[in-house]
C-alpha cells in the first residue's frame, strides 16, 4: 500500500473523490458515529498533537511569526479537548442530506422530488489555524462529503497529527479513511492544484485574510464560496436611543474585536451628534481608539483624525472609524462605497428609516437596533459554521451544514415519454 | 447626455449596477407591468427587428455561417411574436423576490428572517440566438435584476434592435432603461471585461457550446453558473419492459435530438439483449443511426461500429451510441466516466436496482422509467428557464426565476447585544 506521504496532491484529490461516493451514501447514524469516533481519537492523540504543535510553534518563533498568529496556532490539552467537543456538537446536529425540498407530479404522472445531496468533495484553503482543520473536516463529513484540506504551512505538523487521528478514526469506524486528505505538504503548487481541480473538487471554501480570499477567488476554476472580510457599519439615525446606541456600538466593537462581524465604521446622523460625547466616553472605557472625521475629532481630544483609508479598513482591533452624515441617503451612499456586504446595522426609532435601510442595504445581514455581532452560525442556531459567505451565489451569511449540500432531482415514472 | 453607443463596456456595466438598486425594489405589479410593456414594444418593433435580422443573416451567409446556426439566428414576424408571448408568460409568473425562507428568534428576542432578494446584476454570455437575448432579459427583470447581455457577434444587429425595443419599453414604464445593457459591440474585450467584472456583475450565466462554457468557467472571476452540455445516458436493466424501453429511448433520442436532455448513450444489460433487435428497428424507423459496440453491431448490419470517442460525444443529432454492460456496476462505472452530470435514466422493474441507480448516479436529474427529455424548466412547471445547471453550487438542473435570487438575513431587535 502506498503511504500518505508518497501520493501527489492530485492523487490525494482523486482518492477523496473515490471515497466520496461511499461517504455520500452513509446514513445519519453512520455519520454521527464516525464523528464521535473522530472526537475520541483526537482526545486520545492529544499528547502527539500538542507535541507536533510545539514543533510548529518553535519553527514559527524562529521564523518571526507574529504573536497573534502564534496564539491562533497554539494548541494545548484544553484546546485539543475543545476541538473534540466541537466535533461532538457537530455529530449531534441533524443530517442535512436526504431532505425533500420540493415534490411535484409532472408529465402526467412522474413523481418528481428535489432532494438534498452532498456536494461530493469539499476543499478548504486556510491559514495556520488548526481548529479550522478539524471544524471543516467534521462539517464536511457530517454532510456526507469527503474533504481536501490545505492549511497554512506554519501549522503543517499540527495538521498532519490532526488528520492522522481523524483518518485512523474513520478507518476504525469502517469508513474509507481517504475521505479526509491534507495537501499541506505540497506548498503553493498544491494550492494551485486544488484551485484548478475542477471535476475532482466540487466546492472550495477559502478562510483567512482578505488577500488569501482574493487569490482563491481569482485563481480558482473550482466553484468558490467567498467568506469573510467585514468592513461592518452601524448607522446612528436622528431618532436613535442613547442607551441602545451606546450599548450596541460598544458590544459590536469591543466584545470581540478580532472577528469579521465586529463593527469597523460608525456613521452618525448630524441630528444625533448629541449622543456622541457619551458614546466616546463609553468607547474609551472599553479601550477603543476612535478615528473620527473633522466634526467627531472636534468633540474630543482623544479622537484620532481619520484619513480616507480608515473608511475601507477592517481593523479587527480596538479601533473604530466614525463620521457624521447628513442623513440616511449619505449613510447609504457611504455603505455602498465601502461595505464588504457582510453586516450593517441601523439604530433608529423611525420605522420608515428602518425599513428603508433594511431593504436598500445590499449585505448578507442587516440589523435593526441590534449588535452586528449576531451574524454568526452559532447565534443563528446552526450549531457550527463553515464560514460567513459574503457572496450571493449558493450561500449568503453564516454557512451551516445545509450550505454544504447540493440538490438532485429524482423522477419516478412508469414508461412516461414527452409529448 | 452620453448616448448609449459612446459608453464603454465597463461604463455600461456600471450603469446596470446603478440601475439595479431601483429595479431590486420594484414590486410585483411594477415588474410584470414592465414585462408586458416590453412584449408590446417587441411586437411593435417587429419590422425593424426583422430588418436588422435580415442584415445579420446576409452577413452570416457571406461569412459562411452554417445552416443550423443561421436557422437559430433567423427571426420572422411569427418568431418575433413568439418572443413577445414568452415575455408575457414570464410576466405572469409569481414574483420570486420577498419570499420568507426562514424565520426564527435569536439572541433572546431578535426577529430574524431570511428573505429572497435579487442578485443585482445578471450577466449572460451566449451565441447568436436572439431568443436568449429576450428570455434572459425578461427573466432577470422579473426577478428584480438588471442584466448585461453579450450575444454572438453574428446576431449583433438583431440584438441591438431587441435591446433598443426593451430599453424604450422600460423607459415608458417609468423604469431606468439602463437596467438592460448589451455589450455585443465590444468583441472579445467586452466578453473579457464582463467575465472579470467582479463587484459590478453578481452572477454570470454562459449558454451555448461546450467550448464557450469552458472559456467562461475558466476565465471568469465573477461567480458562474455552468449550464448545459448533456452526454445523457439510459441504462436498460435486465428486467426492463420491452415497450417502455422502446418508447422511452425513441422519445429521448428522436423527439428533439438537438437539445441537451436528449439521450446520447444507451447501456444495455447483457440479460436484456433480447430487447435490442426491436429497439434497433424502432430507432431506425425514427431515422436514428446507432453507433454500437461489437455485440450491438453484430445484431444488425445497419449499426455503425462505435469508437471510444462515441462514449463522450454529445451528438445533438439523430445519432445514438449503444453498448452492452455486464450489470448495474459496469453501467454506473461507464456513467461515472462519461457523464456530464445532466440527466441519466434507468429502465427497470427491479426496485432495488432502481433505488441504487437513483441514489448513486451523481447527476442533476435521475429518472426511473421515464424519458430524459423531462429535464426541462417548462416540464418542471417553472414557466421559463434560464438554462439547465450541471454544476452543484447554487442551482442544479433547470433554473427558473427563484434561481436568479439570493437571500438576505434581516434581524429586528430592540437594543439587543451579544453576551
Amino acid at each position: 500500500m502506498t503511504t500518505v506521504t508518497e501520493a501527489s496532491a492530485r492523487e490525494r484529490m482523486q482518492r477523496a473523490k473515490d471515497a466520496s461516493r461511499a461517504v455520500a451514501l452513509l446514513d445519519d447514524d453512520a455519520k454521527s458515529h464516525a464523528l464521535r469516533t473522530i472526537a475520541d481519537a483526537i482526545e486520545a492523540a492529544s499528547a502527539e498533537i500538542v507535541a507536533a504543535n510545539t514543533e510548529d510553534l518553535a519553527r514559527g518563533a524562529a521564523s518571526g511569526l507574529a504573536d497573534g498568529l502564534r496564539d491562533r496556532l497554539r494548541l494545548d490539552a484544553p484546546r485539543v479537548a475543545a476541538l473534540a467537543a466541537a466535533v461532538r456538537e457537530i455529530a449531534d446536529l441533524p443530517d442535512p442530506v436526504g431532505r425533500v425540498l420540493d415534490e411535484r407530479i409532472i408529465g402526467g404522472g412522474i413523481r418528481l422530488t428535489k432532494v438534498a445531496v452532498p456536494f461530493g468533495v469539499v476543499g478548504a484553503i486556510y491559514e495556520a489555524r488548526p481548529n479550522v482543520t478539524v471544524d471543516i473536516a467534521a462539517l464536511a463529513l457530517r454532510s456526507g462529503n469527503a474533504v481536501v484540506l490545505r492549511g497554512g504551512s506554519a501549522a503543517e505538523n499540527t495538521n498532519r497529527a490532526l488528520v492522522s487521528a481523524m483518518r485512523h478514526a474513520l478507518a476504525s469506524a469502517g469508513i474509507d479513511s481517504e475521505a479526509v486528505q491534507t495537501i499541506d505538504g505540497f506548498g503553493r503548487d498544491g494550492a494551485r492544484e486544488l484551485m484548478t481541480a475542477r471535476g475532482l473538487v466540487d466546492i472550495l471554501v477559502p478562510r483567512g485574510s482578505a488577500q488569501l480570499i482574493e487569490t482563491v477567488v481569482t485563481e480558482s476554476t473550482v466553484p468558490v464560496i467567498e467568506t469573510g472580510a467585514g468592513v461592518v457599519h452601524i448607522f446612528v439615525d436622528a431618532t436613535a436611543r442613547a442607551d441602545w446606541t451606546r450599548e450596541i456600538i460598544v458590544n459590536a466593537k469591543a466584545q470581540r474585536p478580532s472577528v469579521c462581524n465586529a463593527v469597523e465604521t460608525v456613521l452618525v446622523h448630524r441630528d444625533a451628534l448629541g449622543l456622541v460625547p457619551d458614546l466616546l466616553d463609553a468607547l474609551e472605557g472599553a479601550g477603543v481608539t476612535v478615528h473620527g472625521d473633522e466634526t467627531i475629532s472636534g468633540l474630543s481630544p482623544r479622537v484620532v483624525a481619520a484619513t480616507d483609508d480608515d473608511w475601507s479598513t477592517e481593523y479587527l482591533s480596538l479601533d473604530l472609524a466614525m463620521r457624521v452624515v447628513d442623513g440616511i441617503d449619505e449613510a447609504l451612499t457611504h455603505i455602498r462605497t465601502y461595505s464588504t456586504h457582510h453586516t450593517e446595522a441601523i439604530i433608529t426609532d423611525d420605522p420608515a428609516a428602518a425599513e428603508r435601510f433594511l431593504a436598500e442595504v445590499d449585505s448578507a445581514a442587516v440589523m435593526l437596533n441590534a449588535s452586528t455581532r449576531f451574524t454568526d452560525g452559532g447565534e443563528y442556531g446552526f450549531g457550527a459554521e463553515v464560514g460567513i459567505s459574503t457572496q450571493k451565489l449558493h450561500a449568503r451569511g453564516p454557512m451551516g451544514l445545509t450550505e454544504l449540500t447540493s440538490v438532485k432531482w429524482i423522477g419516478r415514472g412508469e414508461g412516461h415519454v414527452r409529448a
